[in-house]
Parts: C-alpha cells; structure tokens; sequence
C-alpha cells in the first residue's frame, strides 16, 4: 500500500484549521504509527483553544485505530486503544507504572506530541492495548474517557452501602456515575439537563436535578461540573469526613472559600486519567453499560471545524470523528 | 468561698469589650464550671472579630484551669483541660467519638457557647481531661492548639522516610513540624520569619526560608500559613499523588488555580482539631518538646485589648491571658 507523504489533520495553531497536507508522521524504534478510525471530541480540546497547556499542533487523544508501522510484527495491523502519555520509561514514576505522572512525559494531542485527529499519529507501543473483538470501535473509542472514569476505583475505597453523589450530567459525569454504580448501590447522579439525565438511566442509578436534602450527607461526593461552582456545591453535600472527588479541571476558578473543607475534615482528591486496562476490563465485564448512547454527533474528519462547534455551543455529550477509508 | 455573681470577661460584640460584670455562669446536669487559669489567644479568635461564625459572646477556647463547681465530686478541684465542642451526646458522629463533627454542637467561644477568656466557663465533663502533674500550665494551655497538629497523624498515614515540608512559621505551622517529627527523619519547616525559625529548632527539624529545589518534590506538605497563597505554595512543592494537609481557614481566599490537583492527582486533607488525649500524650512522651518557647507574651486578664492588639499587629507566636488569683 502506497501512503501519501501528507495527511489531513485538525490542528490548532492560535485557531482550528482542517489541513490536508500535514506531514506523514514516521515511527521511531519502539513507536507504532496507528491508522485513525474514530476520534472523539473531548472538553481538554474545547480549553486548549482556549489556550490550556499553550498547545500547537494536531488536537485529539481519545481514539481507535489500526496499527500501520512499527518494528514489532506482532503489533502490525492490530485493532488498538492506546494510553495518551509518552512517558520516558526511565524515572522513579515510570518504573512504578505511573508513567502518567512521568515528570518529561508528552502527552497525545495536549502537551508536545501531535493528537490523533489526523489520518495516522504516533505513540509508544508500550502505551497501546489491543481491543478485544467483543469491543466495538463505538465503545473503544470511549476507552480514555471511561479510563478516566475508572480512575475513581483506582483512588479510592468505595463500599457498596456508601451514598455516592456525582455532580454533572456531562458525558464526564455520567461515565463516573456508571463505573461507580458497579460497586456502589447508592449512587445519584445530579444534573440540570433532563435529556442527558435520562440518557445517564441504568441499572439502580437514580438521577436528580437538585441538590435538596443531601446536605453534608454524601461519603463520596465527584465534581465533574467543569464549573467552578462544581466545588462549592460539593463541599456543601459531602458530610463531615467524606471525600470529594474533583475532575473538572477548571482553567480559571472564581473565589472559593475552602473553610468547610478544613472545618468538616473532607479529603479532596485530584483525579485524572485512568488505566487502559481497567476501562476495557469493565466493557467486558458490563457488555450493557449503555456506552454508545453517549454519542450524540458523528462528522467525517472533513467537518472537524462544523464538529468543534457543535461541541462547543451545543455542549453534546461526545462528538466522533470519523476518518473512513485510508485511501483517500 | 463566696464567689461574686460577675466576673471578668473578654466579650466580642462587634467590638472587643473588656467586661468586669459579666453574669457568672451556672453549670447545669453534666456540665461543669472551670474557674480558668491561662488562656491563649489564637488566629480563630483574630477571625471572629473579622466577622468569622457571627459570633458574640464570651471569646476564647485555649485554657487550663480548675473545675469549680459540678454534679460530681471526683472532678471538683482538679486541673483541667476541655475539648472545645460541646457535642449532642446522642447523633451518629457523637457515637462514633467525633463530636467535634456532631451537627447539633457549640463550640467554646467559636459557636454559640461562651468561651474561656473569662474567670469562669462552662463545658460538659465528658469534655474535660485532667492535666497529669508533669505537665505544667504553660504547656497545658497550649494542649489545644498541640492536639490540631496532632489531628494529622490521626488522618495520614506518616511514614519516617517520606519528605515532608510544612508551610507557615506561626504557632500552628511550628507545632506540626513538630509534631510530626516525632515519627518523620525528612521533615522541613518553611517560613520567612528568621526569629520564629530559630524558635523552631527541634531535634532533626529543618528550617528553610525559600522554596528553591523542592518543586513536586514533598510527599506530603502541611499548609499552616493561614494564607490565601499557602495552598498555592503547596500545590507546587507537593509531588504527583502526593498529599497536602490544609491546616488554614481562610476566611475569604482570591482566585486559586486547581488544574494542578487535578493533573498531578494530589489529595488535599482538610483538618481542624484534634483529640485532647492525643496532645497530653506527646507532651508526656517529649518532654523536651520546647511549646513554652512559643509564648511570647503575658498579659494579667484585664489588659486583654492589649494583648489582642499586640496578637492582631505583632504577629507574635502566642499570646498568654493569666487570671491571677480568684478572689479578686
């Protein structure tokens, strides 16, 4: 197969462009090259250009793919998912398998290293996991988003009998509501949009508009609003002792008073990215978590500019991108 | 002994007053009356004459003193120190031993319930601890303030080889560094006060006055600057998953970036009082422990406003209220 030496490509350089003669990135040893098929719309590329992390170049990390060069035969043309975080595999963090964190770590689409939003991007083999064929692409793309769901279970102990209360009914939201209703049986998922709340309907997940009467009730409480106002709802709602879980990485936040947080004892835990592995695990484990209802918009790679905006005024839980035939 | 039905008060009324005939206090069906000795003024009090709790009344919660008039004859005559939450008794968090997390309770002259800087003030006896006779008043005063700092290691786990920096060198930022190095070899304190550094000086403590070389280095960092830029601070010097303890409750804090939590999955730990018991023990077990070098002044009870004046300008470490002889 013959590959043009250009692709297309949405980068972002100060504003969105939809390029069709962006360079064919080439792999280095211990590096795939992978074959877009779908790319998802996340809200980190909605703040970056807004100018997060002062990024320039291709835009995308959530993606499935085909692997199309690299040194390993065993890796060529597998279906994959793959971890967005090139981390050096040398330091402290990399060699606790917390690459993630890994201080000189690039990071797919956000920090340094061109995004998947193009016909083919780059990543470290050691970051990729072949999709089970259990796994439609719908839901592998999903992968890094319910990863960053899975997280949570990660980080903390969660008990079955806890009340658990998740703040945002964003697609965000939702997945965390799904993951921790595998374990808890009391979760409540809060939102204002009553669309997204029914579309967040599963198993015993229950779903409200309003924050009445869980007051300093909830042992678990998850802000994943993306507002600054996510935060001061959660310190009203967690109980003395519990734990608040914060997601929204909000770029700039308003006055916040913390005093209930110290007065009340609650532990806030940072939360991010999660592992691969654990994300794909729980879609084997829970073939009817209902995933693919989150996507609400698919757009060829050619539309990526009508899709952002879609993504950004109509705020739909997840727009796909979707590459189509390589030989174009 | 006849005892005169006024006494002595530091009262907060939207002004500070200096009171000669505040009624005296009558201890009702498990409570006791303390006839107060010391009292220590502390940033909480600073606070509420800010506007902090809306607070009027008697100030004060630090003291020592002796148990004057109660229902039962084994407390009467002896030196003791309170826990400052007069708690229900009766809810889950009282059951549980957290009163001073009871949603019902009053808090000595924070909430609701007159405080300690006056001849006499009231508490139940389950709150009272007796003073063992090694400690002295000096030390014994400061037992509420010593049993905050305590309260982290009653929330962490500390282990003796992690890095830890506490930020801030008043008297709370000083009695964690402490504190917590009697379990932690890698303990710094960092502050810009030379003179409160020196005082500082414990055993294997390190002092510093810049964070130079420490950025995403602190497994774990205690904010005690009572500043809206400590948590700031802390947020850098602190590594990815690590923990920030936040000791400050600022009363109105500016903007406060939280990406970094998020992105670095730190968790920040709220905390406020801790267990009486807990500081009698540590003051037993290091008597070394140099708390009377945090008292930099005494005033007799009726140059309270100088004393408060010299506790709001000075900045000193600890101010002492002594109440001198009771027949006065």
């Amino acid at each position: 197969m013959q590959i043009k030496a250009k692709m297309r490509a949405v980068v972002f350089d100060k504003k969105l462009l939809m390029m069709t003669d962006y360079p064919l990135p080439v792999a280095g040893p211990g590096w795939a090259r992978i074959r877009i098929q779908k790319a998802g719309i996340c809200q980190t590329d909605l703040e970056i250009m807004k100018g997060y992390m002062g990024f320039r170049g291709v835009l995308g990390h959530e993606f499935v793919g085909i692997v199309d060069a690299c040194e390993s035969s065993v890796w060529l043309g597998k279906r994959v998912v793959g971890e967005i975080n090139a981390a050096c595999g040398e330091c402290d963090w990399c060699r606790r398998d917390l690459g993630r964190h890994c201080p000189n770590r690039e990071t797919l689409g956000i920090d340094r290293l061109d995004g998947c939003m193009a016909d083919y991007c780059l990543l470290p083999l050691r970051n990729l996991l072949k999709v089970p064929a259990d796994i439609s692409d719908d839901r592998a793309v999903l992968t890094e988003p319910l990863a960053a769901a899975c997280e949570i279970l990660e980080q903390l102990p969660i008990e079955a009998s806890q009340k658990i209360v998740v703040l945002g009914d964003g697609r965000l939201g939702i997945l965390c509501a799904w993951v921790l209703s595998t374990v808890g049986r009391d979760v409540t998922l809060l939102g204002h949009h009553p669309e997204k709340l029914q579309t967040a309907a599963w198993r015993k997940l229950k779903t409200a508009a309003r924050l009445t009467d869980i007051r300093n009730q909830a042992d678990v409480v998850v802000d994943a609003t993306g507002s600054a106002g996510g935060l001061k709802d959660a310190l009203q709602i967690c109980k003395p002792r519990g734990t608040i879980v914060l997601k929204s990485t909000v770029a700039s936040p308003g006055e916040l008073n913390l005093a209930p947080l110290v007065i009340n004892e609650i532990t806030l835990v940072g939360s991010r990215c999660g592992q691969f592995k654990d994300a794909l695990q729980i879609m084997q484990n829970f073939p009817d978590m209902p995933l693919e209802r989150l996507i609400t918009a698919r757009f060829p790679i050619e539309q990526a500019p009508e899709a952002f905006a879609m993504a950004l005024h109509a705020k739909p839980l997840k727009v796909i991108l979707e590459f189509g035939d390589p030989e174009r």
